[in-house]
């Protein structure tokens, strides 16, 4: 983990948000090399769950809302953690209470029976803190113009439930989509971009008729794995979890967790859920308005089941980045001098790797092949990702190319200037071919789309 | 204006938030079309200016940061409205104050000397409110726990200046852009999805030598206005307005609007600033990290100069849906029995159009027709956004389509059943081709690109 932390930050993917005031715990921000990568994996899960579905809409939803929504789907009431109070300094803490009334302090893993801050022994009884992070709307900071950063994306599916219906004029089955960012104030955090207080789910709200629930429910959960496969995570790696009844959320009748194996072991890297018509229900009765649907062939009107597949991208990327990443010994880039360090290979499945191919002058010095190099640039720059390089040795330039996953390096070299043809290096073969120029926008378009 | 926004909501491109609440001010959720067309055009502006810009590199920050960063910036001194305060009631109010000493109370254009809560007259002087919205980090609700969500988004590019330089070895002058999501309290909202509380940005905060400030000021000032031009904005609804000096914000040494002439009138889409060296000195200064660059050229270290590009997305998605929107008396469209009824086109640059194509079987009642017409839906949409429909006559469909902006509708009729051809019809000339099925992907491919 700590290898991909620090590759993460070496090479633009990911960096400590607000780093230079030292930081602030699980918020990250995405680099260079991490947005592009962040926004392939978006565009694949578009193309493949909006795009290609005929029944799928996809919204864009404000992160505030209007607070009573948060009333209505009863997260003001439910999410929270349970605090204490030091009746000394009156300091407050994060209570996981455990069985001989010690409490663990403030995140970290120690017991503690006295308050980190003033040494008081004596505490409040546990009391509910909600994990929304609030503001406030308007310049008065009154309970009446409190509102939440959304925890979750679904909310606005619900309560665009009708507008989008009927603006679309769909039919049930249909889903409404939606890739945004939610907040949760955590206390307990870590593990990289695993649990942030800031970060991006992609989810689906499915609404199908009730008695088709379990259909559509195992549906769901094959073509959520599906998309994981195709990103290129090895099968080995994931797994269902089946939520016992007993720990089911306030609106689940079912939820089934996708597990990926993470260097600090099997943790949830998506789910499906069957949230019931608990949602639209609780939002009928807190607006008053009919959320409910008529069905023109059943001729009654009912409110539909919910199906929920989400994933949150942050994770997704992380299993992406453990999947992807590899270390060889020995030099496997063909250089006159072969290293001996450990090389790094991050092998992202091309359709995802920020950059897809790198523009490489044989040597920097030579004013021709500079020129050309740059080139054989402007004509790809209008069709993909690339990244023009001319510092250091070819093998070392490869490395660097291995190390952040790109697929395929073209170098210009003196041949190139008698007969117009390039050496295109394929990441993972380590084939080398020489390709014409001027077929070299199909040459990569078809190696990369397929 | 009023039929903007009813086109807006009726056809699925952006809803008032938390609708079944009432709404909340200045919220607005984009809903199916309205997400697929921003997505087209942040997808646009992203090849634009960071896939065909070497020098420009894309990020990704968090909305939460450090509170640090907002004294550093200088939000937290001046990002301020006026309030004035009842001395009855406490109520507190939004001041702009004028001559005689009345105020405008609530956002609400009306004089008023009394209180609008309880008719009081004696107000406290106005004092400063902060536009930032305020949250906490963790449980505790205190002074040092506050932060903010970020009013603009140009502070991650300044704090992760180094880690970006450092990670991409990149040398001046370079940018980095982000498109991301920004709040601000505001009082005075309004204009439909023109000023509101949650926006999309997207910019670049380009790095020059001091000395190159007025030549990259100049340069990015016209690729910023082609870029609308490109978009299909009409020239004639856009200028420049050059801010005079003793107008300009506290970091600012020039600041140049790109006005649209928007049907309330002449006002800012976009502009161009030159932030002078004053973000990346107040960091350095905050956080007693070194944020200068050293040149290695000149050898010698210095500040960079800034120069800022950039554009509200929901102004541009405002402006590209006036400047799109066209009626047509006395039926645009050919059908048998001509409506009289006005027409309405949205004649969206195809680039950006929500949908690019959609599929008719000629009539819904003829099962060989909606399978042939269902075949064509599965080899187009993994190219296209498209939209299948079946409901109603031809030229109601066509109607439809124009009214949402689809550059593409093809029909399925008879004729396709014995020659394996359907009709093409173009949204601008209404001029219809048969083209063969199989030719289908490449000509509209042809067309949707150029």
């Amino acid at each position: 983990m700590q290898k991909i932390i620090s590759l993460s930050k070496r090479r633009g993917f990911i960096f400590q948000s607000s780093e230079i005031y030292g930081g602030v715990e699980a918020l990250w921000d995405f680099g260079p090399l991490g947005t592009l990568l962040k926004n392939n994996i978006k565009l694949e899960w578009i193309k493949r769950f909006i795009q290609e579905e005929e029944s799928v809409v996809l919204i864009d939803g404000t992160v505030l809302m209007h607070p009573k929504v948060w009333s209505a789907s009863g997260h003001v009431t439910n999410f929270n953690d349970f605090l204490v109070e030091c009746k000394k300094c009156h300091s407050r803490f994060r209570a996981d209470f455990i069985a001989d009334g010690y409490f663990v302090g403030k995140g970290k893993a120690e017991k503690k029976n006295q308050c980190p801050q003033c040494g008081g022994k004596d505490f409040t009884s546990p009391r509910q803190f909600n994990l929304m992070f609030k503001t406030f709307l308007g310049p008065i900071e009154d309970k009446a113009h409190t509102t939440y950063l959304r925890p979750e994306t679904a909310q606005s599916m619900f309560t665009n439930f009708k507008l989008v219906q009927e603006s679309m004029r769909l039919k049930l089955p249909f889903g409404i989509a939606q890739v945004g960012r939610a907040f949760r104030n955590e206390i307990t955090t870590g593990n990289f971009i695993f649990r942030t207080r800031e970060f991006e789910i992609a989810e689906i709200e499915y609404f199908v008729a009730p008695e088709e629930d379990e259909k559509y429910f195992n549906i769901w959960l094959e073509k959520w794995e599906k998309f994981f496969l195709d990103l290129g995570i090895k099968k080995e790696k994931l797994r269902r979890y089946e939520h016992p009844k007993e720990n089911l959320a306030h609106y689940s009748k079912r939820t089934v967790d996708i597990e990926y194996k993470f260097p600090f072991g099997w943790s949830e890297l998506a789910g499906v859920a069957n949230r019931t018509d608990y949602d639209l229900k609780r939002h009928s009765q807190f607006s008053g308005q009919d959320l409910s649907y008529f069905d023109e062939e059943k001729k009654k009107k009912y409110f539909p089941y919910v199906i929920e597949p989400t994933m949150g991208l942050e994770r997704v990327i992380l299993a992406v980045l453990c999947d992807a990443y590899q270390e060889i010994s020995g030099g496997r880039t063909k250089t006159t001098r072969p290293t001996k360090e450990l090389e790094v290979l991050l092998k992202l499945d091309k359709k995802i790797a920020p950059i897809k191919v790198a523009i490489l002058p044989l040597v920097k010095n030579k004013t021709e092949l500079v020129k050309k190099a740059k080139e054989v640039y402007e004509i790809l720059k209008p069709y993909f990702t690339c990244q023009y390089d001319e510092l250091g040795s070819i093998g070392r330039r490869y490395r660097r190319l291995d190390e952040i996953g790109v697929p395929f390096a073209i170098t210009i070299d003196f041949e190139t200037l008698k007969k117009d043809d390039v050496t295109v290096r394929d990441r993972d073969t380590m084939q080398q071919e020489r390709i014409k120029i001027e077929n070299l926008v199909n040459f990569l378009k078809e190696k990369l789309e397929n």
